[in-house]
């Protein structure tokens, strides 16, 4: 049920007025006649119609100023630090940033979606959600400008800005491997997930296991809390099974270094994402970091220049990312000097 | 130029129409003459007149079921996880929640509420800014269902809630008194800030020192960072001048923990608030703990009523805080046994 937007000429028609007269009440005429005036908002009301905003903010006074961010949870580090460096920018830019998380929900999702259309916010930055990430994006595309970050969608002309998930997690492995490690286990949360994925692949460039059993025993893709995470590294470890850990995400790098503490013994460990306590540890913890700083940076930028219809072209970037070891990948720590 | 708000008497007048009709225009009634509909349209936007949301909401279908959080810092942790306890509240009550920062500068502050009156929210759950929290509340509070949280106004009337901030950081004093420290530096933020001063006064309540000097030398209240924390501590270290760190504000306590990572050796020390991170150092870093989760549940649960027209009373809730000792506070660390 994808229908055609509603178009100006859908509006003109519905009230019985002149396109003309529909074009300067919605670019902010204030000299038309209130009956006429009337029936235009009515219509507006009736067919849902939405103006065009890239077009519409080029006459200045015309833009609402505000962007809307969706993102999966507020009070994951990762998406606070992104929140906050979109709203740095458009904030240098004289525009507002709304910020709402949707838990992953996909109903939810398409919610808030909706709703920050409905308040005439002049363009969206949305991570996709996990279930559904794309039936969403249809909708959207044509009535805001729009930029994704972190998870592609499938709907074409959306800009994109992404990470080098499987760069990272290659290069993470490998370090593990060069460490000596010969059973590097991989836990992360759902391969729905476009970045699980990938990571996934980064890390299988490395690790190419001719036997099945052992793979399976090693990957692991249902921590999606912490706590989850901790309990498969705490299995590991009773077990014996592993001799390293890639943790996909910073949930499941907190996870493990509680598993560390609860068991009373660690492995090596590299994490992907980094968290503001990673060198304050002991080890400091050696992770892929993301620079969510420019990430944050290209999204507000993009998404700022398509609403003020310039029009850039649209296209997919993918940041590099950092491995940065801090000495939680090695075997042996070199010990608690700094302590007195 | 506290000016009086406008009325529905005032917008009935300015476009010369009846009350009753300006009435069953903005409680939504769609079978009005279209000319008098402009009039009272055009009139609303002249005087900027903002329908009583309290009282309309209570009509079905007349509210725009958001609520607008205005914060200091959306990557603060301490404010990330109230807004997502805010949230999670407001979501179950059927509302969506649109979280901003303003980075405690005032101007900007004042905009954001403006803006989100002006997309017709509910309600409003509001951090004061540090540099002038008062200014803003006297217009906002008769347009709007309002909540502050984290430090108070002096505007009469609005629900306020807030932490035990001086008996927080009077139940850390003593313990590191207990703990054999003469000497404890307080470290934290301006005392513009309610809650530095609150603590302040709660470190005061153990601490009387008759040397000025040594009071002057103890006290800090300039780390806004958590770097510029780092560089007191730091010094504190060099010189020898204190046997226990309080660090008023998450911030302070990742200074400390940067400083004694630096420096090689480190101070018995209790933050004020937790941090995910903090059982995972070692020693585990001991905090005054605020029950965010509730702080957020009383202050969505408040502004929903109010915007439902259910008229709470006016109070001011103080939430107890929780000493949490973890290993910190100790001057003698019990060594590093669970590193294998």
């Amino acid at each position: 049920m994808q229908a055609r937007p509603p178009t100006m000429n859908d509006v003109a028609a519905t009230a019985s007025v002149g396109l003309k007269t529909v074009s300067r009440f919605v670019n902010g005429a204030t000299n038309i006649d209130p009956v006429l005036a009337a029936r235009i908002a009515l219509a507006i009301e009736a067919l849902d119609y939405r103006h065009n905003l890239a077009a519409a903010s080029i006459r200045p006074g015309r833009s609402s100023k505000l962007i809307g961010l969706v993102i999966s949870d507020l009070a994951n580090p990762y998406y606070s630090s992104l929140a906050r460096s979109i709203e740095r920018v458009c904030s240098e830019h004289g525009y507002l940033l709304m910020s709402m998380s949707c838990d992953e929900d996909t109903e939810r999702h398409q919610l808030l979606i909706d709703r920050l259309i409905a308040q005439r916010v002049d363009g969206l930055i949305v991570v996709p959600p996990r279930d559904d990430p794309n039936a969403w994006a249809d909708g959207a595309r044509w009535r805001i400008p729009l930029v994704v970050v972190d998870r592609p969608v499938t709907a074409p002309g959306i800009h994109t800005i992404l990470a080098d998930n499987a760069g990272g997690t290659e290069a993470a492995t490998a370090e593990l491997v060069r460490q000596g490690a010969a059973r590097v286990a991989f836990i992360g949360d759902s391969l729905k997930l476009y970045t699980m994925r990938e990571r996934l692949a980064g890390y299988r460039r490395i690790i190419e296991h001719d036997d099945l059993r052992l793979s399976a025993r090693l990957t692991f893709t249902g921590a999606h809390t912490a706590d989850q995470a901790s309990d498969i590294v705490l299995s590991l470890l009773e077990k014996n099974l592993a001799d390293a850990i890639f943790a996909a995400n910073n949930r499941s790098t907190i996870g493990a270094l509680r598993a560390f503490a609860r068991a009373g013994h660690r492995l090596p460990l590299i994490g992907f994402d980094d968290f503001e306590a990673a060198p304050l540890l002991n080890p400091a913890v050696s992770v892929v970091a993301q620079d969510v700083a420019e990430m944050g940076r290209v999204a507000a930028e993009t998404v700022l220049a398509a609403a003020q219809g310039l029009a850039p072209l649209v296209e997919t970037h993918v940041l590099p990312t950092r491995l940065v070891l801090r000495g939680s990948e090695a075997k042996e720590i070199s010990g608690t000097e700094w302590l007195e």
